[in-house]
């Protein structure tokens, strides 16, 4: 690869590795436009396992929206070991492993949950904007417990 | 760009992030002189909330020294989901969000505290050195609970 | 540096956190193999504390293999905060700082035990593919518990 190829290369794992974390980070915020924006228009493939399998992503922040954007949900969702590899020659597609560790607490309750797994997905640059284009979510770690005192 | 400030751009992002993980894991380690050396000189803001608001980098190290340096304490800070944007034309300026996963055990009880949240930071590169100039921290998820057994 | 080498340390810091991903990743599905190829052959240096000392890869696979490989054993390795450090002219060795967020459940009993701490890590670049040749890790955070209901 001559200088200006590998240079793109990096960019394009940077702005890959950004776009997951602003994925997450937006999750936790409760983005909800900026959770949509991640994705490509049309027709992609988010399977999350028991939280439903997408089509598109009208359809997945309308689950989103229902699940997560109430008050006593409360949630970390931080992506951990990415290892992303462009695909081809131009560069406009790549894949990626990535670990979660996922927390939620109830904020009526106090009910804590853990949750670690993998995410394997696929991006797409469109328009010189990568997205996600398919994702899929497995847990392999879950746990529950209690807090003995939690804020809010 | 050309691809001079194309690599430039990515060392910088390059730089900023380890500076922040040097921080983090000196305040693991209690390094008070390298936490202390992560902050630019002269005034900046440090908004760690219900800890504090700090002008300058020695009142900051001040606090942490007596809140943190005590065999009792044990910490983790884990960086999450970075996203570091350069601002301007020169590079010398930067802003970022990063999610933090903060742990803390009493190592005479057994107490646990989990924090979860978000760091809202800008960063300036004095002397070819990267360096916070002002940092606000934000908890959404606390959770507290107790060991089993717990070393030491 | 002129912009050649300037690329090729970006290109290496790049490859050696996934090199790292890769093993932690790894260490959580069990692939043995893979765990394997992340450490150079021949002697090198393990040292994993209350687990073990080991002075080659196969030694290490063997004792990983006994204690992980097991139904029951469902693991988290979260890395986080790298700090690399490429040495010399050619760059083809490097040391690294990372944080550790373990997590262990016991599937059959539902006992949790978390651990953090710090890796030391030596690599080298061996025909081009970047190995760990040196490795310590040191925790300073343990905890256990019981989890009200796990998975599997």
């Amino acid at each position: 690869m001559n200088l200006e190829a590998r240079i793109a290369r990096l960019e394009a794992l940077e702005a890959i590795q950004r776009l997951k974390h602003r994925y997450l980070n937006a999750c936790d915020l409760k983005q909800v436009e900026s959770i949509r924006d991640c994705f490509a228009e049309g027709e992609i493939l988010i399977d999350y396992g028991p939280i439903g399998t997408f089509r598109d992503r009208d359809s997945f922040v309308a689950v989103y929206r229902e699940l997560a954007c109430q008050p006593r949900v409360i949630d970390l969702h931080h992506g951990a070991n990415p290892e992303i590899y462009l695909l081809g020659e131009d560069g406009d597609e790549a894949v990626g492993r990535w670990a979660l560790c996922y927390c939620n607490l109830d904020a009526e309750t106090g009910a804590t949950r853990k949750l670690g797994g993998f995410y394997q997905d696929r991006y797409r640059r469109v328009d010189g904007q990568w997205r996600i284009v398919a994702t899929a979510f497995r847990g392999h770690f879950e746990t529950s417990g209690a807090s003995l005192q939690h804020t809010p």
